[in-house]
């Protein structure tokens, strides 16, 4: 029956042939004339530049890290050196996670823009093929990398030394496998940081100097920040947010199966394996879910682009809830499954399917509520075009105001969320609540990476001076392309919370804490510090934003003065100079921001202890989903309130356009709301989760001196996952009677 | 000896005398021309009439409280419904303290801009003097106040039953105590959110079609909302900050006093009360350090107004800190304390000299650090400075970086403060702390009240067309306290989270809970919630703002429209009809937020019990600290970015001055900055503190079942008081043993 450790990998390498099939389908449509691959080829070319220069200073950090887990590793009882191997193949596939997707799009921009001049079906099919190319990726390479190296850990650390699924030995290959999850999320940090200051730096660059003092449209030709601009899309919303999903799918599977290594499930036809694959056969059932939406998104000339993508993932959500059913009662045992943890409670194989269900509703919830915050139209949205009559500061005022907003009901989403998925299956149950949601992730990526596909396509359709015709298709695949991207980070933060929650649990009880009380006064001093990170990380990367910007801002100035004839057309811009800045910027601003979510953990951890740890994740846990909320929130509606302009609106009974007052303080909004929701705010998806991997990392290192207090007694570890000592017992009671009451109370 | 009990009230008294001679001499001094007193006169009668309007309203709400109150008063076994009558004082106490400082600023103005005809020395000395006032009044009914009430209840609950300090009835006597902090702590609330939605709708208003659309200066005559403006800055500035400190100072004390029951004293000479009264005593002394420093207060023609200001501060500092010393050693016996709670280690009187110490170094450290971030000519300002050259955008995200780089030193100071004070002498310690740096809140609010009075004096300097050089000396004083207003923030800041924590403290006391575990699914689902409400808070108020100032815009441009000759002077604008809107708004938006923090506590407690309600303030407490920093700061830095300009600021090698692109984007930086620090950040404060109070008095009704499950037997309550459980002993000891390893370390 060991076959199943194969499923998930086979189903990985289902994806990524998916990949390659349709990559090589995309590369065979027609890329239109010679002056659209001329443009396109820039994009390219300036996009691998920058991922070249990124992942070059990328590797000297890999050295580094491998150095301090090597020695970590060397060190530790529960540990080994390979975890360097695992932290290596984790970063180079969280990269090359990038790179498909940084590659697929520059070749789908040039190619749906020419699919445009045909269709809008034809248009949606190239660069939703695009997306999928990258969604599909991702999860092929998450789930074949995880599979496999479990694989390899598992034999090497377990059955070589024929222990059981429960034991040290299983918590040191775990522990192993968490190098590939630290790989990838440390690669996903600098990916989304660096590509979001690129992009924001180059938009906000060029929209200043181009759309409000040149006067010129975005994306003119004669705008010299304007190929840096569209190199941005592709390496900032592309690259970065494939990293940044890559990071979230693997530490969510990862975390689940840290915590499933302590359910104990009496009558395991796998040899107790069963709740540590669980989270990753999911994935796998996942990605045949997401496959079938996939291929169900299609559209007519003039149908609704939004409603098929919507479609498609609805029908992969459901798979994946209709199909985890069944596997949950295959692949678990029929009876109670138990947690070795004092104060959890038995639950049953229904219990873990529910706890999944509680995921997959959460998750849509996220992303219905985001919608609603951020869609032209709605009360949000609305209420600051009406602000924009009255001024910069109003419009700029009442984007604040609906960010902040808008982290109600998402918080008590997510708040239900936690509490009902643990009353169904304790800390497993959050888990397996975030692994439920993050299963359909390739299509999630599919519909949030065509957004700039379609974005870029546009880009190159005003560029070449395509009809007017084309580039009218290509804004409607834009324009859903914003509320897609909106609802993806609804979705990706709800994951990365509930992700953050599940490592929350892993890290504890790796570093052998029953509990994390905020009234000692230095747990709750850590609650402080790390409720502030959020704050200083998101202060980092605006302000880079800013600074990187402004450069941009003299050189866009510069160009226009001094080269002759730029504005008429007949001298060329200098493009590389501004992808230059963007490049350098980034590169060189990506690093503080990068290096204090590494270092804090490791510097409170080795300092005050696993508690005060705790105290911190759990600050920046909350104050980061919160300002992410807020950031992505506020960003969007300014956004969507600024393009309400486009179509006209109406304040106080007469019509407002493009170009009036009222449209220029919008622009002012949304300008301001770049970075809040394409730099910071995505970022502190990573941040949260980096945190609590690192974390997670050296809880055994960090544990160790407790131990040592008390002798460490041969075999013990095994022992007190069976049996818990008299005084953990009591309180386990005691949880347990209030918990099956509660849970009375609910059914 | 137990005429201790009346130190506390006699120096109240001599407080209260001070603030009547006081007050009779600013009444005595000129007035000023007929002019300058009709423009006063306005000034004040909206004033007032705005203070009528809102303590009617409120006085409703009182009624509404007091029900429950009384309800909750006679069902629980620890308390009273005489809480209702404390409750009711506190909440005329607050009134009286905000009508105080309101009166007596309304009649400073106009005589500080009379005196500066004269000179600075005599215009500082009015303004002060009028700000002592304030400051010795709030102080003085804070410690006559608490100091008689307690000798009642003491009387009432214990002495006539003839029981001791640390017993059940002294919890009563204290929990009933607590209605007075309750009571002023909600009027404080509606003050302040509805203060800062009043001075910043009429500001925001004002300036928008003054400044910026019309084109004629501050304060000018001409502008309908410029009396509606001047009647804000003492309705928010003045009473609302008024209110508010008297809230933190009443809060800080009693929240010591609910811990100080908890220490068990062996050999007191005061019947065990000694560190139950020390915070007031402290508070005595510090109102004698205070009234020292503000005779200290002096300037010369040409003088250093900042420098005079900050060396009476200094001497009340260093006069607290000296007396503090002697006074522990004389009033604390000089044995070991103990507090009566597992896990906490004894004490010597020393170890709470050192505990107040560090409440002053860190009351300290966060004015320097405000300081820094919002003063003209350092880094922060001037970075938003230098981004004003490229637009309204990037000045903004200029000042929301800064913003948000301005919580990190201040958070490690406040960590650092915890862990210290923590050490020295438990959460008695945190407390005493607090209390030590509120102790020369009379000194602060002195000198924080100052400013929005010399801001006053130039309004109707220039609306009486004063000779130029009047306009020049109250600039400077105004100058001057716009500091003093940040750095007086930074101060209320700081003690705002130092208080919660003792009132955390306090309530986990009452609550009967040892500990708060955010590994604790449900308490993790508090915190998220907690952490939550300043956001929503914080989007109302200045939600609410946005909409008053628009409204407000109406109407002064309707009256620019309809009024014949308004802008030569020939037409006397409607200053009455903009007075009517800042009022009917702020009554009608500070409803909900103040709602939302009365509520939240009350249902989460009854609902989910004592442990999530404690995850729950937690959050509040952290994410409210945050956000006060932020947006406190932010406003601050953006404020005087702008006001950089009206002295003229080098960027890129070229002077810029008023009038300037880039002074228009710092003034859109500013309008946005203002609801931030005048409406929603100042509100945190009051929002942490009102959420622990409610929580506070909740605490013994919501404690109850718990009871009831495991049989309360007589007496055990105080038995408990004296020996815990095996249990608990045994992490007591755990607890001492890292205790006293780092205090070790520390020495």
């Amino acid at each position: 029956m060991m076959s199943i450790l194969y499923v998930a990998p086979a189903l990985g390498v289902l994806a990524l042939l998916y990949t390659w099939f349709r990559a090589g389908w995309v590369n065979r449509q027609d890329a239109g004339n010679q002056h659209m691959q001329t443009i396109a080829g820039y994009i390219a070319d300036g996009a691998i530049a920058f991922l070249k220069a990124e992942y070059r200073v990328l590797s000297l950090f890999a050295l580094i890290a491998c150095a301090f887990l090597g020695y970590l590793g060397s060190t530790g009882e529960r540990s080994s050196p390979i975890i360097v191997i695992a932290f290596l193949i984790g970063a180079v596939f969280s990269a090359l996670a990038g790179f498909i997707g940084m590659k697929i799009a520059t070749k789908a921009n040039v190619r749906t823009a020419q699919a445009a001049r045909t269709s809008l079906a034809q248009a949606l099919n190239v660069s939703f093929s695009g997306g999928s190319v990258m969604g599909m990726g991702v999860a092929g390479l998450a789930v074949l990398g995880l599979g496999s190296l479990f694989i390899v850990f598992y034999n090497l650390f377990v059955v070589k030394l024929g222990a059981g699924a429960n034991g040290v030995e299983m918590e040191t290959a775990l522990e192993v496998l968490t190098g590939f999850s630290l790989g990838a999320e440390s690669i996903a940090l600098f990916a989304r940081v660096g590509g979001g200051i690129y992009t924001k730096a180059a938009d906000v660059g060029a929209d200043l100097v181009g759309k409000v003092e040149a006067g010129i449209p975005e994306d003119d030709p004669r705008n010299p920040a304007t190929i840096a601009d569209n190199v941005g899309d592709n390496v900032g919303d592309v690259a970065g947010m494939g990293a940044d999903l890559f990071g979230s799918y693997v530490a969510t599977i990862l975390a689940t199966m840290v915590l499933g290594r302590e359910v104990v499930a009496a009558g395991d036809k796998f040899n107790g394996l069963s709740p540590i694959l669980l989270p990753m056969v999911i994935a796998g059932v996942g990605i045949i879910s997401s496959l079938i939406g996939i291929l169900m998104v299609r559209v007519k000339e003039g149908g609704n682009v939004q409603g098929a993508l919507n479609f498609g993932n609805y029908v992969s959500v459901v798979l994946t809830a209709v199909s985890s059913y069944f596997l949950v009662r295959w692949l678990l045992p029929p009876g109670d499954l138990i947690i070795s943890r004092p104060g959890a409670v038995p639950f049953t194989s229904l219990d873990v399917f529910y706890a999944i269900i509680v995921g997959l509703i959460v998750g849509t919830l996220m992303s219905i509520i985001t919608e609603y915050y951020t869609a032209m139209g709605k009360r949000p949205v609305l209420s600051i075009v009406r602000q924009s009559s009255t001024g910069h500061a109003t419009t700029v005022i009442g984007g604040l105001a609906v960010g902040m907003e808008s982290t109600v009901l998402p918080i008590l989403v997510l708040a239900g969320g936690i509490i009902f998925s643990f009353q169904f299956a304790g800390l497993y149950g959050v888990a397996i609540a975030a692994a439920g949601m993050m299963a359909t992730t390739a299509m999630q990526l599919a519909i949030d990476a065509f957004g700039p596909i379609a974005d870029n396509a546009g880009g190159i359709a005003e560029m070449s001076e395509l009809p007017k015709e084309v580039r009218e298709r290509t804004d409607i695949l834009d324009a859903v392309g914003n509320t897609t991207a909106a609802t993806g980070k609804g979705f990706a933060i709800a994951s990365a919370a509930l992700t953050s929650l599940a490592l929350f649990a892993a890290f504890m009880g790796t570093a052998n804490i029953t509990g994390i009380d905020i009234s000692n006064a230095r747990v709750l001093a850590g609650l402080f510090v790390g409720a502030m990170i959020p704050f200083i990380f998101s202060a980092l990367a605006i302000s880079a934003v800013g600074r990187a910007a402004m450069a941009m801002v003299q050189e866009v100035r510069r160009q226009f003065r001094e080269i002759p004839g730029i504005m008429e057309g007949t001298g060329r811009p200098e493009y590389e100079k501004c992808v230059a800045i963007s490049t350098q910027a980034a590169i060189r601003e990506m690093m503080l921001p990068g290096a204090i979510a590494l270092i804090v953990p490791i510097i409170v951890g080795f300092t005050m202890g696993p508690e005060v740890l705790g105290g911190t994740l759990a600050g920046v846990t909350v104050s980061g989903v919160l300002m992410a909320m807020f950031q992505s929130n506020a960003g969007g509606a300014w956004d969507n309130a600024k393009k309400s302009f486009e179509k006209g609106v109406m304040i106080d009974g007469t019509m407002q356009y493009k170009g009036s007052d009222a449209h220029k303080a919008s622009v002012t909004g949304d300008t301001v709301g770049d970075p809040f929701k394409d730099t910071s705010g995505p970022s502190m998806n990573i941040l949260i989760k980096l945190m609590s991997i690192v974390s997670l990392v050296i809880a055994p290192h960090i544990a160790a001196p407790e131990k040592a207090m008390a002798p460490v007694l041969p075999n013990q570890a095994e022992q007190s996952v069976l049996a818990s000592s008299p005084r953990d017992e009591e309180s386990a009671s005691a949880g347990k009677q209030t918990f099956r009451l509660t849970r009375q109370l609910m059914r």
